[in-house]
């Protein structure tokens, strides 16, 4: 017997009206039946994204949106700005050089957020600046993005401000209408409570000038089909059907939940997370910025942090994320995001205590748990 | 109570194993568990392409591997040899021309095959044609081409074959090796009877070269990243986690089978259907060159075509598909392929006759049904 436990930033553990759904008879995606659910997943969309405008469904990875999103606003040659401080952030200018789009880059020190000031005074600096491409959670190191403030500032040119809210989207606050983000791209294996396999992406007014204009090539992302068949509650290709009707479902308990719950459930995670943290002396890698999605956290001299997760995945079932790129071995990364509460991140403590015991590190056992209860208790 | 019954050509009836499967908790992408099951469908998916080359997976529709095949072998300004007698025929011409490449058409009258010799007269004319793109089962009209005849004639030329086997995979044969196929597409819902959301790509030494020689943008469906994740058993993007599980079951049902079970299996059902067509005096739309696939009827005199699928789905549950593009209204199209068998072919056959009794169509009733159940009982 062996139980497991998903404690990652993507994919997250599903609800178990999640799980039923899709093991339902499939239907035909062209019936009123494959409609109605359509219907009733737009009007979810909306609500998640906080926008009036419409959010299409695309049949793939999130960076699949990501690319939707470049292709769709720039031509090549246009210039765009990159924000990167971690391995997500970097996929936007790798998309962009592989379009021909000149990706000026604003490089953000791991574990830092972007400065909004630094986002102005590019964008005054050079006004052939199309598009600023931002990441509202950077997954490989926990830093959240303050949306806010960097819209306040893009919304001033004539840049669009993409976010990729993959991580993040429906566990953090983002107000895509409210903050003047003009498109926002997210993925469903997140705080959406799905299975990959599905990405998003709403669109403005001002983006849907840019994306007229586009003459980089494009047609399973082309967003002009996508709206075109979204307007008769239809899909240009065959969507995923399993994965839209599950959508519906964790929409629907995502809505019961409300938002500012959601938020709430979250940031009381992450606190507890980073309060047992730190009561194991362990070092946060991202103090200054830390998400509410996923905790990065040093591994301490001494400990082999790709053994550390290693064990608790394979020995104990709790799976967590180790460190990507240049912060493999040195991070891991504690997931508190989707359909996961209070006693998962107790659990998940638990298991951490009980390696590190194992591995020797200098601690008081329990210490971490009672933490996080203090928090949660608080 | 209604009960349905789905009888379209994409998406095709689930297995209860494949449903089951996707109702499991869901595991992370990254872990030797997920692992054992990408290296079980990389055996899987040879066996059905019958080649000894990788096959690999993308989180899309089977356009999205359609792209996948045109941008990686082409650049700008090459020319391509499209086959078109049909709607997703006339997909390979859209998206040369969305990306720039030249589309020399071959329009094939719908409901004929494409002649083998037509195609060798064109690549002797151009020598510039560097691919040739082919449907295996043109889903539209219930056409099958013979690809390896095609794959005889193109062998001898610079030019790359691609087929798009996204309807027939795994239905009706297809020696991916033997036939000189360079590269094949397909899709997960239809022979392989999976939800939509997963398609796949085979790819042969003379299409590496091309790939690595092509100045097409691309970022998602780039193959050369595809190949340098497989060749570690992973994906270079977040797969499609729950339906690659169910693609194990789904693979693990066919191998048990075997491919030539399955494709009389196949066989059977279509000599059925047609036979039952014929006896209720319907005219099928390709009687020359028929798949084994999907038959496609023609909608007698005096009876509205839609009004037929409309009824037999709404108000019995039976699910068969309509005309597309110029042959709405003008066809039905009765599916069987995928998990589908002998009594539902029975059911779906007793479903339209019942209807067709209804609309006042002349026939005796029983005579499709028995037809049906001479060529099973044969």
């Amino acid at each position: 017997m062996r139980k497991n436990y998903l404690l990652t930033p993507g994919p997250t553990p599903l609800p178990p009206q999640v799980c039923e759904s899709m093991s339902r008879p499939i239907i035909h995606h062209r019936t009123p039946q494959f409609q109605a659910v359509l219907k009733e997943v737009a009007e979810g969309l909306k609500y998640i994204f906080q926008t009036a405008g419409d959010v299409y469904i695309l049949t793939s990875s999130g960076t699949g949106a990501m690319e939707a999103a470049v292709i769709n606003l720039l031509s090549p040659a246009d210039t765009a700005l990159c924000v990167q401080g971690g391995k997500f952030g970097e996929r936007w200018a790798e998309i962009c050089k592989a379009y021909g789009i000149n990706a000026e880059i604003i490089d953000v020190e791991w574990g830092k957020a972007v400065s909004p000031q630094e986002i102005e005074k590019r964008l005054k600096a050079n006004p052939k600046i199309k598009a600023v491409f931002t990441t509202l959670c950077e997954t490989s190191t926990g830093v959240a993005s303050d949306i806010e403030k960097i819209g306040s500032v893009v919304k001033n040119s004539d840049a669009v401000l993409v976010v990729d809210a993959i991580s993040g989207l429906g566990a953090i606050d983002l107000k895509t209408d409210a903050w003047n983000v003009d498109i926002c791209v997210s993925g469903s294996q997140k705080g959406l409570m799905l299975p990959p396999g599905l990405s998003f992406i709403s669109v403005s007014l001002k983006a849907w000038e840019k994306i007229n204009a586009s003459k980089s090539p494009r047609y399973y992302f082309d967003l002009r089909a996508a709206k075109k068949a979204w307007d008769k509650t239809d899909t240009p290709f065959t969507p995923a059907i399993t994965l839209v009707i599950a959508l519906a479902e964790a929409l629907k308990i995502m809505r019961q939940d409300g938002l500012e719950n959601i938020f709430s459930r979250h940031k009381k995670m992450a606190d507890a997370t980073r309060a047992a943290m730190q009561a194991l002396g362990l070092e946060l890698f991202a103090p200054t910025a830390a998400s509410d999605v996923v905790t990065a956290v040093k591994v301490p001299v001494g400990i082999d942090g790709e053994k550390l997760v290693k064990t608790m995945r394979d020995t104990y079932g709790v799976t967590i994320a180790g460190g990507q790129a240049e912060l493999k071995g040195k991070v891991f990364r504690f997931a508190h995001m989707g359909f996961i509460e209070e006693f998962d991140i107790i659990a998940g403590i638990s298991c951490l205590e009980k390696v590190l015991n194992q591995m020797k590190y200098k601690f008081d056992l329990g210490a971490g748990v009672k933490a996080a209860q203090e928090v949660f208790n608080g």
